[in-house]
């Protein structure tokens, strides 16, 4: 399994690719597509479903694990972060892969234990898991990479959820509380 | 100039293309794309690409013109949406095409003369502005095809909203309020 995990935006859209390879997590790549704010919007979506598909394509990739956002947001950023995650999505539908949603709850509990887990935190597990010299920068890109994490180790319980954009309640959260200790 | 006129949603994208031919508007076509609901969303989001990017270019289309969702509904419903115009706005942004955005408001404006107007008048009034035999269903068709002709015959002042999903104020909304005399 090679997962693509994707932290979607308009105009930073972090990205992270994880294989498990003989029992341990393997970092493929990793980074920001960014787009330039002045650009058309569709433009600058075409520019993220372009860079989504390569990606796919060069990694042969068999999943994609994105983060949803939390709707407590105001419904004008959630508007925006949609379309971003519209045309990952699609990508993944193009080629009949699956697409699977987590929580930043479900990501935090699954590489750092624990849902309140800050920035830093992530960063640092990342780094320890995916066995890298340093953790990943920008932010993004360790969201990114901490999302197909998430979905490496927790594949079983993501079935649950897959292929929807279905906010888990509490007893899923729980049942991903030991994710990291597979790790 | 042809325009097609997108209401999007994921259970339901309207549709409608317009065309003014020797000052007349012509309705080139005009439905719905359905997607079925247990299918995942990657699925659908394919599907309501796919059949843009075919009208698109069965159509010769030269500008894409959207709806604006109401930025009051809640975040859920403004992310599924977004979602859904995410991949329309990506079929524009693949051929470099223009991307225009309009209210609910201007576009009642712009074919009935106020932006109070109902489904009812909105039929109404597309049905007499595209002379066709009876109003066009369903409600979708319709706003897609009002979201059209508010193009059609508001292309210059939509150039100051074309290709972001700024919402324009009331003075904006002030100025589109004669649009319906010039159809």
């Amino acid at each position: 399994m090679i997962v693509l995990g994707i932290d979607p935006g308009t105009a930073n859209t972090g990205f992270g690719i994880v294989e498990r390879r003989a029992g341990r997590l393997v970092a493929l790549d990793g980074g920001v597509i960014t787009t330039r704010p002045e650009a058309p919007m569709q433009n600058r979506l075409a520019n993220i479903h372009r860079r989504v598909c390569e990606l796919l394509d060069e990694h042969l990739v068999t999943v994609i694990a994105m983060e949803d956002i939390y709707f407590g947001r105001n419904a004008s950023s959630a508007f925006a972060v949609g379309q971003a995650r519209g045309v990952v999505m699609l990508a993944a539908g193009q080629r009949r892969m699956s697409c699977v949603s987590y929580t930043p709850q479900q990501v935090k509990h699954a590489v750092c234990g624990s849902g309140r887990a800050d920035k830093d935190q992530v960063g640092r597990m990342v780094q320890v898991l995916l066995s890298l010299e340093a953790p990943p920068r920008p932010d993004h890109a360790a969201d990114a990479l901490a999302i197909a994490i998430c979905h490496v180790n927790g594949a079983p319980h993501a079935a649950a959820v897959a292929e929807s954009s279905v906010v888990p309640g509490s007893r899923e959260l729980e049942e991903l509380a030991d994710y990291r200790r597979l790790a």
